[in-house]
């Protein structure tokens, strides 16, 4: 089952927004063994609409339409299908009902244009849409299946995972493919690559490497007759060539990882932040439930908050500055005994793009201490990936993945030496 | 000027990678003038890349490939297009050089493989990369221009702004339309859109409205004579009819503005983050020179810490909980005494997916005091945009946005009253 992807919308074009539907669709979709062929945006034209739509039925099975399903004038996805298909717009009196509760629940009046989200393709499905107001559209066409969703993510992903993935799972039979991600931190890509050549030798498996800033995602495809069986051997066997590196698999992020092996020993984590400004609090805040093993934390971004709220020597602070293994390894245990935390975990050093008071961009360390010890781990200079203004963000990124990483390592009692740098940095001279 | 884009990459059909290239690439060309026309993403196949390169040329003037020029096998771009054009590949041997100066000074091995990238089809440009290994191509084919580039974020911006952008631009020659957007925060698109109804029907304007959780980007776009004087004329009338929740223009974003103010004030601003986990903090150090403005923060996430570390009335806590209107007030309060900032802003709440201790979710308090008095403005609930787990993260970056905006109206002495909500869930019943 080949399935192509069209996403309207002139701002997608014009890059005002990030095309992250199609990213979601893609993903779901695969994990459902339904593969994306393409994936085009064009612009709110009608005509351009059409013709992309017909041209994607010559090759695929299936189209999924996001975008231009919204009430005003260049919302045009209905009136392309429409034209399409060869028939006209009819208004839907149930959807027309559904328009007036949700108007008279909002208190608002309800405009003219608004009556459009009430208008289908002759002959076409609803798709139910439990999140919003306007129904995604079924429309059979050229021997083929146009699924037309709207554009705002949450209702379109409402409408996908209740509708349109069991359709077309039933269509699709049982994949014919297994597919499963493993997440590394704190190794290079093409370390990850040379230990996996026997692998990848294998009969009717696909590895791809997906670097991140200090991650490496692999993802193993495996084609074949029981896919899923041969893929789990698979699986066992990269992870006893990678070693604890793999730290999670699919959508288990780092900081989901940390969360589990903290709320298993019942412990929770203080966090001391300087150039990371409060991003690795919020990594640890993004799951529900974080509060069972995040205590909070401490932006200390001026060196005298250092000395003042965590209590890191001001003679250490005047000797060396704030940026030194030492004062990592101060901020690790001050955040940790102020705020009553059983583990405690630091970052200090320089984002850039400037240098700061001598030293260089990417001088970064990171302090763990643990409950029993004062054990701390520190990071030595992580390499800067490029130049220009985007350092800032990718050194950012990089500190919290190698704090997340260390902590990890903290927890499992694995030893804390890991790889630094930008994983990415490394294809250029990989091979 | 016509350009259409393909990117290349199995990782982005099956949504490992969202497509920023893309986005980066319509925004950067359309500040030049270029219109991107259609956008297209297709797997590492040569004859797939082949074909949409020839079919891209039918519709426009050039085509900008990014992805596939690495060294793996999988990286087809190159071959693609020497196929495309009808000729060979050939080793270049500055490349060769350049590969073997990279490894040595990386102290690296260089592999059979790397050599991939130093090969180019016959008679094609090379586009200067001074961010990485592999240049980009030029190729002319079927009276079009092909512009291949590398996938790498930076190195493929790189390339972009210093050899593609100023071609391209010279022979688009001069824009016919003007373009610019204007953010706005605090107020619904439909009364965004209901107060420049005026603009709206001008001649040769045209406005979209592109929402964010709790925010409005307005892109104003004027054709016809003149345009960057007409657009001068009509910036200024949105902002008569708009008033002061125009809070900048382009990339300003909201982190830029309050940085502005407080440094033209000479003050400083402390933080106290619950539900945010940290993401203040982060927003506010995401630009160099942040350490000017910003002075730190704390994530009272456990509710005694905002007794203990922030000395909000335990008596307070007990009988109301962590998420009161006088909470946020204390914390704010708190947080700017102990670290001695000029500003303090805080916030607590209920982010979801589950209400807290029968608080419901989106029920947010926003305190901001300032320096000489302690005027502390509060938030009522949040509407909450739809049900399921995506909740939390639009509640949390509503919140980071409210949080900055009330701090900039703090700091303009303008009317603290906003209007709140995700400005986004309007669209269902606008018209």
């Amino acid at each position: 089952m080949r399935v192509e992807l069209l996403t309207v919308g002139d701002e997608l074009l014009l890059g005002d927004t990030i095309n992250g539907n199609a990213a979601w669709l893609g993903r779901r979709l695969a994990e459902h063994g339904v593969e994306v062929t393409r994936s085009v945006v064009v612009g709110d034209e009608m005509d351009v609409i059409v013709a992309a739509v017909r041209s994607a039925l010559e090759r695929a099975d299936a189209v999924i339409t996001t975008g231009g399903l919204g009430p005003t004038y260049d919302d045009v996805t209905r009136d392309a299908l429409a034209e399409a298909a060869g028939v006209v717009l009819v208004r839907d009196p149930a959807l027309e009902l559904r328009l007036h509760e949700r108007a008279e629940a909002a208190g608002r009046e309800l405009q003219p244009m608004a009556f459009r989200m009430a208008e289908v393709p002759k002959g076409a499905g609803l798709l139910r849409n439990s999140a919003g107001t306007a129904p995604g559209l079924r429309v059979e066409l050229d021997g083929g299946i146009v699924y037309a969703l709207p554009g705002v993510p949450f209702e379109m992903r409402t409408i996908m995972d209740e509708v349109v993935l069991p359709e077309l799972a039933g269509i699709a039979g049982l994949p014919a493919v297994a597919r499963r991600t493993l997440r590394t931190a704190g190794i290079w890509e093409s370390v990850v690559a040379t230990r996996l050549a026997e692998v990848e030798a294998m009969d009717g498996v696909k590895l791809a490497y997906l670097p991140d800033p200090a991650e490496v995602k692999i993802r193993i495809t495996v084609a074949g007759a029981d896919p899923e069986g041969r893929l789990a051997e698979v699986d066992k066997r990269v992870r006893e060539l990678l070693g604890p590196v793999v730290y999670g698999v699919e959508d288990e992020t780092l900081d989901r990882v940390v969360h589990r092996l903290l709320a298993e020993r019942s412990a929770t984590v203080a966090v001391a932040e300087s150039l990371t400004g409060g991003l690795i609090g919020a990594e640890l805040t993004a799951m529900p439930g974080s509060s069972a093993t995040y205590a909070g934390g401490m932006v200390t971004y001026a060196t005298e908050l250092k000395h003042r709220l965590l209590g890191v020597s001001d003679v250490l602070l005047a000797e060396h500055g704030a940026v030194h293994p030492d004062v990592a390894a101060a901020m690790a245990e001050g955040v940790r005994d102020r705020l009553g935390a059983t583990y405690g975990l630091a970052v200090t050093g320089v984002a850039g793009p400037e240098p700061q008071d001598g030293t260089p961009v990417g001088t970064v360390y990171i302090g763990v201490t643990g409950p029993g010890n004062t054990r701390t781990v520190v990071r030595p200079k992580l390499p800067v990936p490029g130049t220009g203004p985007e350092i800032r963000a990718v050194l950012r990124r990089m500190t919290v993945v190698h704090a997340l990483e260390l902590l990890r390592r903290e927890l499992l009692g694995l030893d804390a030496e890991v790889e630094t740098g930008d994983a990415r940095e490394d294809r250029e001279v990989r091979g």
